[in-house]
C-alpha cells in the first residue's frame, strides 16, 4: 500500500533532520516491503516567507488534506519574529486540521541516560497528552494603546466542555492502554480560576468513565518537582496547552536530551491528516553543519509509521534506533562522538540487518 | 529598633514552620541587640474559613498595611477548593499591597546537593525575578454556559506597559549587583502574540538603559531544558508571573529540595509592607508531624531581615543555617534524619554562638 505524505522541513536543522527521517523511512519500506511512501516535499519556510512574503501559499492547508500524513522539521529563524513564523506554519496546520491531541512519549533510550542522578532507565517512561487545540494557544487577545507608555496587551486562553472532554478521553484511553493504567491531571487551578476550574471539574466528569484508571492531580508548578525528584511515580500525563509544551522539553531534558523527543499531531477521528515532528526547534546555531540529532526525527517516523497502521514495523524502526544508541553511535547532545549522517547510516543498516 | 510583623501562618506545615522562623528570628535578635521584633499573628486559614465563612476580616488588608512587614507560611487545604483558599488569602495580599516584585533566589546549601549528576555548589546560583502584580494571574475571566455541554471558560492574561517595565527595571537592576551581571529574559512570545510580544518589547526598551548588564532571551519551555543542562550558564532570570510560577519550582527541585526555597513579595516603593514566604505549600500529608523542613522558611527569615536593613545579620543567618546543613542536621527531603524541632535547635545554637 503506498501512503502519501507531505515533507515540510522547514527551517535549520528541521531540513537536515527531515532529511535524514526521509532516508530511513524509504530503507524502512523497502526491506519490509508492506508499505510505500510517496513523499511530497514543500519548501514553506522563513527563508522563502523572506523572498515571497508568504509561507504557505493560501490554498497550503487545502493541499494538505489531500495527503495520508505530514512529516514536519522545524520552524522559526532568527530574522523573522517567532510569533510571524508559527502562526504563519505550525499553528494554522495544527488547528486547521483538527490534530487536537499532541503526544509526546518520553523514555531513556538504550546507551543514553538522565542528567538526574538517581534515575535509571526504567524509572522515566512517560507518556505526555497535550491538548493541541484551544486554551493558552486560542490566538485570542490584543494590544490597547500601542506604542505609548500605556500600552496594554491580553492573551485569551478559551477552554470549552467539549475540547476538554476529547482531551481527557484520549488521555484516560492512552493510560488504560499503558501496563500501569496511572493518570496524573496536570493544572493550575489554585491561580486560574475560571478555564482552569472547568479543566478540572471535566476530569472528574470523565474519570468517572474509567474506574480501572488511577488518577491523582497536580498543579503545574508542583509537577516540575516531582518529574525531577520522583520520576518513576509518573506513567501517563495530561495538561493544557501551554503547561504541556513546557512540561515536555522539561521531560525530554530528563531523558537526556531535547534532540530525542518526538511529537504526534493527531486528529484521532482520522478525517484529516495527523502531522509528525521532533520537539526541537531549528536550532540556528547548529543548523547545516550536519550535527544535529536525528534521533528525535526517527523517533516521530516511527509514530507515524505506527498511525498508518503498522505497529510492528514501528517497533522494529525504535529497535534499530535504540540498537544504534546502545552501540554509542550518537550526537555530541547524547555524549557521543557522530554526526547526523554516521547516525543516520547505522540506523539504515540496522534495518537492513532485520 | 522595634519592628512590627504580621504572621500569618495560614495551613498545614506554614503552622509548623512559622513557629520555627519566629523562634529563629526572635534568638537573632535577642542575640545581635540591634533590632527587635513585634509578632502579632493571625488565624487566617482554611480551618477557620469552614468556621467562619471567611479567610480575611473585611478590613484585613488595612490591617496588614500597618505594619513593617509579614511574615507568611502557607495557605491551601484538601477540602477548599484552592483557587477559593488562594483568591482569598494570599492572592489579594499580593496585589493590594502592591508587593509587585517576588525575588526567588536558589542555590545548592552547603552540605545539600543537586538531584542532577553534572551541577556543583558553584554550577547554581540563581535569582528569579516573578512579576507579581498582573499577567495571567490577573484574574479576569468566566464560564458561559456553565454546567452545559458548551460550557466556555476564558483566563484573561493582563499585560501593561508599566508592570512590564517596572518588574523589568527591577530585574536589570538585581542583575547589575551581581557578580555575573547576567539578565535571561523568559517568554513564550512564539505562541502568545500579544501579552509576551509587549513583553520582549519593553524588555528591549529598558535594556538600552543598562549597557553594563549582559541578556539573552529563552522561550519558557526550551528554559526549562537550559536549567536542567546547563545551570551554570544562568544567573538572574525575569519571567512572567506563571512561568517564573513554574521555573522557580524546577529551580528548587534542582538544588535539593522545594523545601528550602524562599520568597519576597515586595513593594519596592515600601508604601506598602513586603511579605515573606518559602515557596513551598502547606503539605496537607506531613501537616503537624513535626518532620516540615524549615529552612526555606529560615532563608524567607533572612530576607524579611535583609529588606528591613540589616543586610550583615541577614548574611549572618544564612551562614547559621548553612552551617547546619552543612553539618548534616536536615530533614529527610535533603536525605538527612531530623525533624523541624531539632534543625530550628541547631540553627539558634548557631546564632548563639555568633
Ligand atoms: C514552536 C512552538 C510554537 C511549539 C509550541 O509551543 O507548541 C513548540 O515549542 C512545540 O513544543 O511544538
Ligand atoms: C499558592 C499559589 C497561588 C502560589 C502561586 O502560584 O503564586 C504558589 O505556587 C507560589 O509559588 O507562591
Amino acid at each position: 500500500k503506498v501512503h502519501t505524505i507531505a515533507c515540510i522541513p522547514g527551517d535549520g536543522i528541521g531540513v537536515d533532520i527531515t532529511e535524514a527521517a526521509v532516508q530511513v523511512l524509504q530503507k524502512l519500506s523497502q526491506t519490509l516491503g508492506a508499505f510505500e511512501f510517496d513523499f511530497t516535499t514543500f519548501d514553506w519556510s522563513s527563508e522563502k516567507y523572506k523572498e515571497r512574503g508568504w509561507y504557505m501559499p493560501e490554498d497550503g492547508l487545502e493541499q494538505l488534506k489531500k495527503f495520508d500524513a505530514i512529516y514536519f522539521g522545524a520552524v522559526g529563524w532568527p530574522d523573522v519574529p517567532d510569533h510571524i513564523s508559527l502562526w504563519s506554519l505550525i499553528l494554522p496546520i495544527r488547528k486547521a486540521l483538527s490534530q487536537y491531541v499532541n503526544v509526546r512519549p518520553t523514555r531513556i533510550l538504550r546507551g543514553t541516560e538522565s542528567p538526574l542522578m538517581k534515575c535509571s532507565r526504567s524509572d522515566l517512561d512517560w507518556i505526555i497528552i497535550r491538548e493541541n487545540s484551544e486554551g493558552e494557544y486560542s490566538g485570542q487577545g490584543g494590544t490597547t494603546h500601542e506604542n505609548t507608555p500605556f500600552a496594554t496587551a491580553t492573551e485569551v486562553s478559551i477552554f470549552t466542555q467539549p475540547a476538554i472532554e476529547r482531551i481527557m478521553r484520549f488521555a484516560f484511553e492512552t493510560a488504560k492502554s499503558r501496563p500501569r493504567k496511572k493518570l496524573t491531571m496536570v493544572t493550575k487551578s489554585n491561580a486560574q480560576r475560571h478555564g482552569m476550574v472547568l479543566w478540572d471539574k471535566v476530569f472528574y466528569q470523565i474519570k468517572e468513565e474509567y474506574p480501572d484508571v488511577e488518577t491523582d492531580k497536580m498543579l503545574v508548578d508542583a509537577m516540575t518537582v516531582r518529574m525531577v525528584l520522583h520520576p518513576q511515580s509518573l506513567d501517563t500525563i495530561v495538561a493544557t496547552n501551554l503547561h504541556a509544551d513546557i512540561l515536555s522539553d522539561l521531560a525530554a531534558a530528563l531523558s537526556g536530551s531535547i534532540g530525542i523527543a518526538p511529537s504526534s499531531n493527531l486528529d484521532p477521528t482520522r478525517k484529516n491528516p495527523s502531522m509528525f515532528e521532533p520537539i526541537h526547534g531549528s536550532a540556528p546555531d547548529i543548523a547545516g553543519k550536519g550535527i544535529a540529532n536525528p534521533v528525535g526525527a526517527f523517533w516521530s517516523a516511527a509514530e507515524m509509521v505506527r498511525w498508518l497502521g503498522y505497529g510492528e514495523a514501528a517497533d522494529g524502526l525504535m529497535e534499530c534506533i535504540e540498537n544504534v544508541t546502545g552501540a554509542g553511535i550518537k550526537t555530541k547532545d547524547l555524549g557521543g562522538f557522530e554526526g547526523t549522517k554516521r547516525v543516520t547510516d547505522a540506523v539504515c543498516a540496522e534495518i537492513e540487518k532485520t
